[in-house]
């Protein structure tokens, strides 16, 4: 039988092609692989199970990595879906999975038994970067920026991004995401309401977190902010200090979020080789106090 | 009303999502971009219409370029579905249409009425690459090579692969297509049996005519060949060079079938970054006499 890696595009459930619903209503377990994206409605779980009419598994890193061979096995004995947000091979790659499944053999057997594997590509955020403007050939080598904890801070991925501007081209920076394998089970039951637990989360990797500064209050709403807690701690005089901690990272994540948008986020750094047509393109979308267009004319040379 | 820009993904029309079929059926026109990439199937026009239940107008490039205000004014007056095979925004981008959308004005009058355009991304060549075991994050910049003509020989891509093969980056070698407009409204009209028209102009660009010589004749192919074509002048006595030409040109075409496929090619320069992981997962798709691993350990020092 068959191992299908369905890519889901990027948004919501309806972003499944024609052919990979039919691959997934053909299948007698489907598993959404839930551990390096997701998709940017709340309630996913239960909508793809609506459509689908079939149970979702979620499968974390370690049903992938520990339980492969029992994935495997599902796909000797029958047709199994193994669902991608995006493409299946694109920002993340199962080449592993795929790899195992042509050497399968099955327990207690001493063959190997290749698991046919069939893969259904969908748009990426490779492919969906050139909703930014920027032309896809401008862009060198994606990069992906992980959280630095601390005693692992890897900056491999400055050095590409120097490689790329060297020669004028944009970086595609993906963003490690960090959800909390729970938080993602609650997301997936709960619908939308419990999103505030990954917000704080994934809003920019850490590494990037200066961007963050733009959110940074102005004097007057950090004088409102002090007036707020002063008064929560008259209200509450055995307020603890970690309390206040929580006040305040809600505060910066409210406004993170006012700035940036829902995650999840990506950071396009922007070449030197930038046209007239991708300037005036990034303008139509720019926020209105962008210096967008002013940086790509005096620092770029680029007019558009 | 809005002008949808939808991709197809890139097999064939059960590629489209759920979403861009629910648009496609929503729209009074329905334009396919039939000069920049096709489908993989000869009579897709025909099935595409099978399963929109809509008319598909082919919309060549002077179609797009010259007839991009009506495109507009259809847009204006009700939905338009523009459907471009891959991702409408990725290989090829049609930026152009969506700026002018933006500053749409209606025959005769003076004011903008901008018209709402809504994207709906899909697979493209660019995510798709991941089926070559080859991983998206060790690409640099993608190429596209243009055929050459006698007084147009542009080779800046040339120095493009170079700058990505200075870091060891794999290049996504796009071909250029150059489909007569009368061959493509045949293959859609007709169904499957015309490819051949197309055949001889799009088997990987010309500039990368030297990788053809993997499809050179044998010594004794070559002897069989004269003898046939000494056979044929003896049956025809009044057949004239050119039909002899023509007798040559068919036979290369099909050798250049047997070795490479039917078409669209793409090609890719391996950079030295190779992992041992991609050369394990290109073993398994290369020909039985393929050369893959021993380049790769010899040459690239990369052991799978």
């Amino acid at each position: 039988m068959t191992l299908f890696l369905i890519g889901l595009g990027l948004a919501d459930e309806n972003d499944i092609t024609l052919k990979g619903l039919r691959a997934v209503q053909s299948c007698d377990k489907v598993y959404l692989e839930s551990y390096t994206s997701i998709l940017l409605v709340g309630d996913f779980k239960k909508r793809m199970e609506a459509l689908y009419g079939k149970e979702v598994i979620l499968a974390h890193r370690e049903t992938v990595e520990l339980e492969a061979d029992d994935i495997l096995l599902n796909a000797h004995n029958g047709n199994v879906a193994f669902l991608v947000v995006g493409d299946p091979l694109s920002a993340t790659t199962h080449s592993d999975l795929i790899l195992r499944a042509r050497t399968f053999q099955a327990p207690g057997s001493d063959v190997e038994t290749p698991v046919d594997v069939k893969i259904i590509h969908n748009a990426s955020i490779t492919t969906a970067l050139g909703s930014s403007g920027l032309a896809g050939y401008n862009f060198g080598q994606t990069i992906s920026v992980p959280f630095w904890t601390d005693d692992w801070r890897p900056d491999s991925w400055l050095e590409r991004i120097g490689e790329n501007s060297q020669f004028g081209l944009h970086t595609l920076c993906l963003s490690d995401i960090k959800v909390r394998e729970q938080s993602i089970e609650d997301m997936s039951r709960m619908g939308a309401e419990p999103e505030a637990n990954r917000r704080g989360e994934m809003i920019v990797a850490g590494t990037l977190g200066e961007l963050l500064s733009y959110t940074e209050p102005t004097a007057e709403q950090l004088a409102q902010d002090e007036k707020d807690d002063e008064d929560f701690e008259e209200e509450n005089p055995t307020a603890s200090e970690k309390e206040l901690d929580q006040r305040r990272e809600v505060r910066a994540t409210q406004r993170a979020i006012e700035f940036w948008g829902e995650p999840l986020h990506t950071l396009i750094v922007v070449g030197s080789r930038l046209h007239p047509m991708e300037v005036a393109y990034g303008r139509s979308l720019a926020r209105p106090d962008s210096r967008w267009t002013q940086v790509a004319e005096e620092v770029y040379k680029c007019m558009a």
